[in-house]
């Protein structure tokens, strides 16, 4: 047999201080999450890319189903009829439609939407099921694509087509859709802080920034490496307005026929943009173990050496064997490029075990987050490799944590803030008077949108940031994704 | 308070001897699995339907990660130029392909389909990251839904738009393809078999039945309760034609440029469809106890008597530890509705208590296969539950495969088949010499398809059923969904 001259390479990533933009891009082909398609702005989730956003749909949907809701599928298709139905959010969603034209040969009489989001098909099967205050409260929630006809696009960050998960609620109340929307953004912020290792500012976004159609969103805002701003999930209040609009109507207890109120919550693939730009470091991916596709990968070192082999495989199953989701690379592919690939992959934990371990009864747990290596007595591994795992977690969001709280600032004046973004950047916080002229007089001047009004308020002062008048608000400001 | 005039109805379906069509939509709308959207041809999977759908998923998904597989996700749009390149394919696609021609509020310089099938994107995807043998081979998995311009359409048999999971593997030999392709043919027939409760008959299909593109066809055939023919489930060999015209090569271990071979397999929510129409009868839905999203449904009787119920809630903690899927129906309907909502739904266990249980420490336990009641001792309930469920999946399939084996019938003539479709219908079973010009007379005169060449070969005769020719195939033919 030849020699073969198709071993894999240790690929090169660009440093995040050099150019974070190359870095990201980077770190998302070449540890496999991605691949650009034929299709400007369509992107394809490769394996290791898809395996983590199962992990998260794996976390969400089982708290949605805690709580009460249930798995739908609607069409991919919305008629142009059904999508005016909302005045405001059609205009806000239009512009940016895919549009059918052609079915088969044939030119079609209306043309159909591809879904940017789901609410308008939602409400028209509503208008048809729901006629009693015992059909309430419908608690419903959509794994799908959707698609929005973006001019740019980055991975993760920004797709024509991206994966998501929309709920969708009715309720006979507006409290307790209210309620609702409130519940479904605790559900986010705890999935981000406690599985992702994702720290959130929870709060309301403003008049201005809130989502087509809506009363009021919500939100939770993450601080990436680079200090800009990742809204990483939303929640909408939207009052009665669709189900005037779609004319879903119940009759209540007492017989008189009542418009119901409605909520929806979507959080997409943009997560893992999220995670990359929060953990990533220059050598690659680092993941969160909660979510991570393989928590552990075990490295026979010496492999050709008696017994290595076995004695790796028996460490991979009693992984397995604890919960711990683990692999192992037994290819000839070198140990440099081994260690150089895992830590790309943002793997959390390399478990190796040669020769000189055996003769220990030990084997070697090198960490990816901070580097470090231990030798743990082979008696002691389940447990070992299970505190590891959650101490990188704690590393990764005290890490996280610790960025934000950095570069966040009180800042009093429109200059400090000015100031604060060019020199440093992060959040701004300050009062605000409340209104949008002075929201876009802060985005003209200073380059910032309003990322939140959160809901742990702090009194900062008096008087707006921008234009002096009395205020009563304190808001984050921020350069977002 | 006014008297509640909202009660809920109990739904009255059509007889399936009087109209087998009517009482399957019967069933579709009533059993609340699905609903007619906006699109003609385009349905909502409700989340009755949309969870049974997630069973089914679940039990593929662990089957599919066992053997390997990952999951993927492509992108939703395909741009013409890539369905064209290989000419089977897109002869057999794009007359039913719904066609994106704006984007935005422009014209788009090329159209782009929504995907039919993921062939072309897979393969466009391969081509990029397929260098050496070591990047083989290639096991994806996609869940996702596809759209098909059909001119008819019918709840779950017949969409425009279906969900569905397309399996695209790339192997670096033919062997290891066509064992590939066996193998996922035989996972489909397991779920089938073993969860569905649906007896299947494996086999190739004709070159004139065959997916477009592949040179080999498997398929799994079930027999309906009107005797029609379901395909279930089809796994396909394409041999090296698309990797040729998609220009994928692999360096191999002797560093010459080799031509890798390509499968794919796919099983869709039309087997919704086929599980109605096996096990369903004229009180509504039959659900197989192992892809039921509710397993037994516990009812409390005399609620409003003391300690009922908690005495319910005590029986539904205990079926939950189990592992058993358990639901409580502790609302104001009345018993009767309870009874037939229950029924049509399909659940298979309904688990009554009332005070003069209690008093017997016994709760009532009623089949909805066979109708039967039997009082449980309260300590023995987990273990004849679970027994129970177990002997309903062996009852279903035992009447669904002796009405596949009642109306199998071997044919030696053209007229003998013609008697048997008129008279009785079902599968009819005769040899064939492997001309498609008698599976097109055999369509003209009998009104009848080729559904597969059966691996189970049986020796019938020596002669074609059509030409008289000499045969040595067996073949089945049928009216198929």
């Amino acid at each position: 047999m030849a020699k073969d001259q198709n071993k894999k390479q240790v690929e090169q990533i660009t440093d995040m201080e050099v150019d974070f933009a190359q870095w990201y891009t980077d770190v998302c082909t070449k540890a496999e999450l991605i691949d650009y398609s034929s299709v400007k702005g369509m992107f394809i989730y490769r394996p290791y890319g898809y395996a983590i956003w199962e992990n998260i749909q794996r976390e969400l949907d089982q708290r949605f189903k805690a709580t009460g809701h249930t798995n739908v599928a609607m069409p991919l298709l919305i008629p142009e009829s059904l999508l005016q139905k909302e005045k405001d959010h059609v205009e806000g969603f239009a512009p940016e439609c895919a549009w059918v034209t052609l079915g088969g040969s044939e030119k079609l009489e209306e043309k159909l939407c591809i879904r940017p989001t789901s609410e308008t098909l939602f409400c028209d099967h509503w208008s048809r099921i729901v006629h009693s205050w015992r059909d309430l409260p419908l608690l419903y929630n959509q794994w799908c694509s959707v698609l929005r006809w973006e001019k740019t696009s980055r991975p993760f960050l920004r797709h024509r087509e991206f994966l998501w998960q929309e709920g969708h609620t009715l309720h006979a109340t507006a409290e307790e859709a209210i309620a609702e929307t409130e519940q479904m953004l605790e559900i986010y912020a705890d999935v981000c802080e406690n599985i992702l290792a994702m720290p959130v500012v929870k709060g309301l976004k403003t008049d201005k920034e809130k989502f087509a159609g809506a009363e009021r969103t919500y939100t939770i805002e993450c601080m990436m490496h680079d200090r800009k701003a990742l809204q990483s999930g939303t929640s909408h209040y939207f009052g009665d307005g669709f189900a005037k609009a779609f004319d879903i109507a119940y009759t209540d207890k007492n017989n008189k026929l009542t418009t119901p109120h409605e909520t929806s919550w979507g959080l997409s693939t943009r997560t893992i943009g999220g995670i990359i730009m929060t953990h990533g470091d220059n050598r690659g991916l680092v993941l969160p173990p909660r979510i991570a596709p393989t928590q552990a990968m075990v490295i026979p070192v010496a492999m050709h050496k008696e017994g290595v082999l076995d004695a790796a495989n028996t460490l991979l199953e009693r992984l397995k064997a604890a919960g711990i989701r683990a692999g192992i690379d037994d290819s000839d592919q070198s140990m440099g490029w081994k260690a150089a690939e895992y830590e790309m992959k943002g793997i959390p934990l390399r478990v190796e075990i040669g020769p000189k371990d055996m003769e220990k009864d030990q084997c070697c747990i090198c960490r990816r987050d901070t580097g470090e290596k231990v030798f743990v007595p082979l008696d002691q591994l389940e447990g070992t490799v299970k505190t590891l795992l959650d101490d990188i977690h704690d590393y990764l969001y005290a890490k996280a944590k610790k960025n934000l709280e950095d570069h966040t600032r009180a800042c009093h004046t429109l200059e400090e803030v000015k100031t604060f973004m060019e020199t440093e950047g992060g959040f701004a916080k300050t009062m605000w008077c409340g209104d949008v002229a002075c929201e876009l007089k802060m985005k003209e001047e200073a380059g910032v949108s309003s990322r939140c009004i959160p809901f742990a308020q702090e009194h900062l002062g008096d008087t707006c940031v921008c234009c002096g008048r009395p205020a009563h608000k304190m808001i984050y400001w921020g350069v977002a994704y």
